[in-house]
């Protein structure tokens, strides 16, 4: 039975969905004004920015996770869904953790901007989740980790004093494993593989495709975004395309070497064609000549494609559908993150070079203490939204119905009338 | 016979096409002239908005048009057809009707981008009207449907001394209300509704997300192009952004209330998440402060599915499928278009609430007067072009060949040669 | 067998990326540094243009390319590749070929762009090439096209002292005839036609149209890039938006007319409404009222339909499919690259009506004779590299195989694991 009938959210989606909602217009009733703006120029150029920051969120990423074809409708609706949830706390979230706070939030359009690459790291955890979660869970976890990662990044701004782009680029290790705990949690039993490949069987189509090629085209404009010296944002622009280019030659050419025929996965094209952008994002406008931004795409296109392959190996026994998703988001987003990490450490050591070796052992150690701190934070949010999405309250569609449009929509030829 | 021979426009469409063009090329011959520009900046940022606005109309309401399986090439192609022949139609009437016209026509950048605004009125209306009509009623339809929108912008622009911006916002009303009169008069008999639903079939492709995606981000650029202020502007920008958030939460959320098992109708989403933007139109400039803005898009997100729930109940006695296409408009840009109107009205007296009670009354009197107008032109245009449409000189498409690309196109399979 | 089991190119294509990739690290490493920036506004004015020259390349042809149903995996994903190998080559070559080169190139947005769209001479070449060459075929293909038409660039402007913008426009040209000659040479056998119908059978999917909506919307944008005078590139951006607009209105309802029942033909729609654009490339500048656009767009659209219908039928003798593809960038980049050429020369001339008769021939025999340069150094170098793709080093893809994608890319429900 209840693999036919799956549960409802008739009553709780719009419930919970309208409670919040009011929630957020009380807290702007209350707390926001808007920013007075004199300068057309600024508002223009600004405006593009903000603009093509949301193409990569809403078409970019709401493609990429179009790709199983049973589930697309969901995955680029609950996609949108989530990120115009996630920014309208984000904007609030950053305006209260703001150092000059005073019970006004004045909303610019910068803070809509960065709000939206907050909110971008619930649309990376989520395509480890979609398909095993319905919306109210994907509302839930939106709101958490939103909340996490805006205190994630606030902290490493003021108590750690990074740069704002520099925290900002932990999104992608934030983002990675706080999705890869919240699976884990979940997906304690998964479809017969069976099913699970019958769902599986077209894949990837090509609005995955579609989505990818918007990231890649637009990833320059992410990486320099919150950069403010002409010059550093140029060695961003520049580095971050070189990387992309260098890391598609990479992936497209290293996944026919890693099939016996010699045949290509278009998984590994949809994902490790972006590794170098996200291997660049740290330490993209330190570097100033393009060779270290090819040698990183190379490095990291090899590092997607190895994660992509070696780790189904040891993760078979146990379970292998289970990890499907987990791992396009492990090898797109979590092992080029983390490469990028240390390839932001190695620059800042280089860089400190001519200082004495105590000054720059501190750096390393402080360096990676930070990035120790985001794995945490990200890791143990992750477990304990899972934990909380696991709870009967959200009426989770049946393991049965994993990855599949037809538990959360009402598709024409079922339908009485129309 | 009839049913497998479609009355082919051979002759008659490259004719008229052709007889259209000639003369678009002798009144762009005797009249205009290129304005001179010298500010390169000016010109730029100029151009990208243009560029953006050229975006929603031939990609975002082409393929949003493109939900019927069977009708998608004939949605699309026909779209941009009948952009390109509504903007060049457009530049001629607008410099025509322009005060300072003396014989001739200065062409400005931001000349073809009203004309673009425009032409979209023709876009909207025709998703109602496509699938029943051939090409040469289109392009017919095109050149009324210009005319009366360009008659209307201008005698609001210039007789009534609404401002630029406002004047261009009743295109939702009048191109929805047109698209209504004129889909009632050709509409007189449909296919059985089990051919119709053979063809709605699978309906709702991603490509219709597509198109919604596309107008979604690019709808504060849309609402914000015609105001000059930078303060006006960034108004406009905020409050569209957040009235599309909250019209896309509420939207998603209800639609599930709406079905007996909580489903989500896709046909819901593709045009209801818009409703937000659009009922932001008039007045986007005006609030300056995000919650009446999420308020606005909380109604109109309800609205719009209502809208889309309730009518069917009693229009089915008049014959269910025929609504089809004119309910989707009707709910995307009708209904939340007239709320717009309403907000901005109210909005209006709210900021007249010092001034005594006569002039206000006043103010309330003309703005409901002037929507009258626009209304009262849209239905009346609408009706006369239906009738028009409905002369046996076009070779309109046989009935039960409605929403079916085989009509229109030449298929490979089908083909002796290629 | 051995159409069951196509040739490997296991080993061969990782090798010959990663050989190449390093070598191109080698050289950025000794040979490249970034310039320095140090204004803000042109930095984001550069990269706007320089990002939506990038969206005309990898989503526009790439997914132009996309119409065999059976092949569009391998088009979109070997578009990219070739991009990024193209633009890294690029961007050395026309450092080195520099006139101010003294042992350094330093590395601006611009520089990047410039590659992007020599780099775009590829895709259209291989767009007539796609389905038949394998990815280290298509590699080399790039690496010597990129070769020769930044030879030809360069030659047209430093020896024969044209603009940036004439010798770069050659390209539609250069790079259709490039592409005609590679095909001649590859092709001396297709499967058979029966295998070929199947392949075409459902043809031009909306993807394709996609692709070609994008190209629409940012050609005006293509054509004005090299332009520095605010004045020019007003002309250029205005000439071609009327260019385009003509020639789709044209297009489609010629379309109609060659065929018996007055069907439109999709193929014609995704490549004749680009024609506009093509044939405006080169003049687009020196034109300042619209209707000389108009009257080109008129004529390409013409000429471009007409192209499509007649040249198959002295063509069926010799093999009526190996022409498909060659045909469509023949007569989407080929014939309107050729009438914008004349266009060019006959506008130059107009400008040169008041000096002497002996100066007029000599301009005249000039430009004649840089486009045959153009040609014959397109078409030397296409046979040159349509012999060399056929040596049996390269494990072309086996001949029953042609626009097949499973000879390159492993499909789920094929795979043994995932």
């Amino acid at each position: 039975m209840s693999s036919k009938y799956p549960v409802s959210v008739r009553t709780c989606l719009p419930l919970c969905a309208l409670v919040v909602e009011t929630a957020f217009i009380l807290i702007f009733f209350f707390f926001t004004t808007y920013d007075v703006v004199s300068e057309k120029q600024q508002l223009m150029d600004k405006y593009q920015v903000f603009q093509d920051v949301t193409v990569m969120a809403a078409l970019g990423l709401g493609f990429l996770a179009s790709s199983f074809p049973k589930h697309s409708w969901s995955s680029i609706a609950f996609d949108l869904f989530i990120l115009a949830v996630g920014v309208q706390w984000a904007v609030l979230l950053n305006g209260f953790l703001k150092d000059d706070y005073n019970g006004e939030i004045v909303i610019e359009l910068s803070s809509i901007q960065v709000a939206t690459m907050s909110a971008m790291s619930v649309l990376i955890s989520a395509s480890a989740v979609l398909g095993k979660t319905n919306l109210v869970q994907l509302m839930m976890m939106a709101l958490v980790e939103v909340t996490a990662f805006s205190v994630v990044y606030m902290t490493s701004k003021k108590v750690f004093s990074l740069e704002e782009c520099t925290s900002m680029m932990y999104i992608h290790v934030f983002a990675a494993y706080f999705g890869l705990a919240v699976t884990w949690c979940l997906s304690m039993s998964t479809p017969s593989k069976e099913q699970m490949e019958e769902r599986l069987a077209k894949s990837s189509s090509l609005f995955a495709m579609l989505g990818t090629l918007f990231l890649w085209i637009f990833w320059p404009r992410f990486n320099s975004t919150l950069l403010y010296s002409p010059d550093e944002r140029k060695n961003a622009v520049f580095n971050t395309y070189y990387a992309l280019a260098v890391s598609t030659v990479t992936a497209i050419s290293v996944s026919a070497s890693a099939h016996p025929q010699g045949k290509i996965n278009m998984a590994h094209i949809h994902n490790a064609v972006l590794a170098g952008g996200v291997a660049m994002g740290a330490s993209c406008h330190l570097i100033s000549s393009p060779w270290p931004a090819m040698v990183l795409g190379l490095l990291a296109g090899l590092i997607s494609i190895g994660g992509a392959k070696c780790l189904p190996g040891w993760a078979r026994p146990v379970g292998l559908m289970r990890f499907h998703r987990m791992l396009m988001v492990h090898y797109t987003f979590g092992l080029p993150g983390l490469l990028g990490e240390f390839a932001y450490i190695i620059v800042k050591v280089y860089q400190l070079s001519s200082t004495t070796n105590s000054l720059m052992c501190y750096k390393i150690l402080f360096d990676i203490g930070v990035l120790s701190f985001v794995m945490v934070m990200s890791l143990a949010t992750g477990f304990l939204t899972g934990s909380l999405l696991r709870l009967k309250i959200w009426k989770a569609p049946d393991r049965n119905k994993y990855y599949h449009d037809q538990t959360f929509w009402k598709f024409p030829h079922l339908a009485a009338g129309f």
